[in-house]
């Protein structure tokens, strides 16, 4: 065993440009230690950390020691760390510490890292959990819970800090002197009128800045402020904070009442998983399946393989009615894997283009017959180009003339093809409410493919034979 | 023309999920506006958008009318819409208010966005620019520059808010009150000692709720403070935002001292063009694309096209050393695509997987061979579920069971495969210090090409020949 006694450090930089991720030597310092029962050195390692870098630890290690760490971590065990861990990881954290300890863990988070937490149990367990929280919490976290899923309502935040108009800088900074219940962090003001709906944002800064008998109304920036309903979904909550460069949203219920705030950190987070599930669908993987068991993850994923095989299978049969062509010439079959994985790589390059597009609104009425046109001009540019050089291929590398324009023909056909199919179904695809960048891969790689064996064992039977 | 009086919704809830995309009927109001010449009515419209709406409609707008708004907003054009433009419409606006005017813009600016602008620019065009600023700005401006692209040091803010230790807090808003060169908006005050040097962080909040005495000593708190250097990669920058739920980090020089803040929005930005990045360098398009003329999206995308060609000419040539046998069993061309693209699917899936795992830092020395073995797990398990199904259609088909089998054994090799390649080429580029979003696709597909095609062709050779 190496020198227990020099501290590891728990993010280096070891790895070149891994500098921050948690660091190898530490991790496997924890789990040394954790095997020879040295628990007052884990602890003394472990109860120092970050919140952020506890809960990549307990992810990181193997069951085993993870259970023996989470035992020995159970008194000090900050709730921080919840939010941040794996779902699965954070199951056993509640198999393991039972209810009544999660549940009063999950009291003095935040309300919205308690909805959220509460909101990942399953049924039994949500029922558990909230029978065991203070009557207080469980209302909170009950009415956080009636929003439904990806809205403002299970995004934001109860504790504000919400102000008359009429109050001066100075009657504002003795309210938040002397009122201990208030938030404990907060970057904004929201300056509310006697039925408490949202006036303006009063930024801490301007407060801070100004003299104390300066009213608020004074203070007030009503470019800063977009009020944001409890139902609005939170991707238009991401893409409404990322546009008007918000730092915190007062959130308001059916009529018109403040009743919490989102902030951008919480953004960050629906920003992160969105541009996360863009792509990961467009793969169809699940995001948790870092973590998943080999069986689950397989289950998950044979969907889209299954949808695959259909597709593929389409255009066997589709080679198949080209039975007889392909006896005579054999090139054939060597040269058509070519036309159809050429047009199915140009039509997702425009598929994911189009899914980007979609997903930040950068696509409007004003260019989208501009941009399709373009697509398919781009396709008809690349076919040619791509149907000379393998034009040139064929006839050099069979003898034959009229195999290269053939397979030329073909390869401009389905490039073009690809540019309005990539264009188009993605856009259908929207319009009908179905989430492109889960659906449009595999409809446009069925038509690459088809259309592709299609178009050039059809032009082969009618030139060639 | 509808009645122009009734003021458009600039972004209103007219379709559905797109509440909050710009409204179409206010850019073909604008549109009808500006070829009517009605241009008093157009700057009422325009002039009082929010510099993100504005910025939103000067690159929705086809060319000619654009180049008019831009003529009528020249006046009062607010310098905050110019970082939010298209790359190729902030040329058009510099192209058409020439060096001066687009200077003199720029200066308004804080001084990261400035940087990022005038980065953006040719070097001809830069030089211009830059020699039209007030000496002042450039000197801020060329610093920044003097950073290595996508550096903490490009990314920061010079102006922020320093102050001792050993200042009260009646001190501190004394002095937050009677500078008025301090930054318009901050979140946070950076603790310094004499030399300058970051000592800790205290939240506006924190400094709003306690009574004068209290030192700001009292406050810090450093949990909060991640100090970066400007040297630091961008995307760790948003790793550590993200990781500790920051708000705003102090960067600081070779040589300890505090020389700017990096605060969330810009951490927005960078999150949201590296998980953009990420998607489009998996399916090779450029981020520019949705507006770049046809030329030149070709020109990009031909680069991906021809290593897809080279990829599926070798192919072609694995496929062609079994002529003879293709020949006999023209079967097996028709069956052959379903391996290869199986493979390619299944692989790719793994892939994304780990591009995410890898940019997220969830794949550590812990848990990375746990993760590989269980994608040769899930390859395995779903090569043999897709092998009895495809081998019993193909069985069906053709009647010919050994053509079944050599077609399952070909998948179940493939998919296995496929999991193992998936994981094993991305972690290797990665050591390599290869961008596995950018290299581990082609990479994938070439081998579970070439090799599912050798599979099921050889074992055809050798088993139904």
């Amino acid at each position: 065993m190496s020198d227990h006694e020099t501290l590891k450090p728990v993010r280096g930089p070891l790895h070149g440009e891994d500098a921050f991720a948690l660091n190898p030597e530490f991790v496997q310092d924890v789990v040394a230690a954790l095997e020879e029962g040295r628990d007052d050195y884990v602890r003394d390692q472990v109860l120092t950390l970050h919140y952020a870098d506890a809960a990549d630890l307990i992810d990181q290690l193997p069951r085993e020691p993870r259970e023996r760490l989470l035992d020995l971590m159970r008194p000090g065990f900050n709730p921080e760390i919840l939010p941040e861990l794996d779902d699965r990881i954070r199951d056993e954290v509640l198999e393991r510490y039972g209810y009544a300890d999660f549940a009063s863990l999950v009291a003095e988070l935040d309300s919205d890292d308690a909805v959220y937490l509460v909101d990942q149990l399953d049924e039994a367990e949500r029922a558990h959990v909230l029978a065991r929280l203070p009557a207080e919490e469980r209302t909170v976290i009950e009415q956080g819970l009636a929003f439904p899923e990806y809205t403002a309502g299970r995004l934001m935040q109860r504790e504000l800090v919400a102000v008359p108009a009429y109050w001066t800088v100075g009657e504002t900074i003795d309210y938040l002197r002397a009122n201990a219940s208030l938030p404990e962090d907060f970057y904004v003001l929201f300056v509310v009128d006697p039925r408490h709906r949202p006036q303006g944002i009063v930024r801490l800064s301007a407060l801070l800045r100004s003299p104390r008998a300066t009213r608020l109304q004074g203070l007030v920036t009503e470019e800063d402020m977009v009020v944001m309903n409890v139902t609005m979904d939170q991707e238009e909550v991401a893409y409404l904070f990322r546009q008007r460069d918000l730092l915190s949203s007062p959130v308001v219920d059916a009529s018109g009442r403040l009743v919490g705030r989102i902030t951008i950190d919480d953004v960050v987070d629906v920003i992160d998983e969105e541009a996360e599930d863009d792509m990961l669908k467009m793969a169809k993987v699940g995001e948790a399946d870092l973590y998943a068991p080999a069986f689950s993850t397989a289950g998950r994923r044979i969907r889209w393989l299954a949808i695959t095989l259909l597709n593929t299978i389409l255009a066997s049969f589709v080679i198949s009615r080209f039975e007889a062509t392909l006896e005579q010439i054999v090139a054939l079959a060597i040269l058509m894997p070519i036309v159809a994985a050429m047009g199915g790589n140009a039509g997702m390059q425009v598929v994911t283009v189009m899914v980007r597009a979609l997903a930040t609104k950068e696509l409007g009425p004003g260019n989208m017959s501009r941009v399709i046109g373009k697509e398919l001009a781009v396709g008809a540019i690349n076919g040619v180009v791509f149907a000379a050089v393998l034009g040139t291929v064929a006839f050099l590398w069979f003898g034959r003339l009229d195999l290269g324009i053939v397979l030329s023909a073909a390869m401009i056909f389905n490039m073009v093809w690809a540019g309005m199919a990539g264009t188009l179904i993605p856009l259908t695809l929207a319009k009908m409410k179905i989430d492109p960048a889960l659906a449009a891969g595999p409809f446009l790689t069925t038509t690459t493919d088809v259309l592709g064996f299609f178009a050039f064992l059809g032009l082969a039977t009618l030139f060639l034979i």
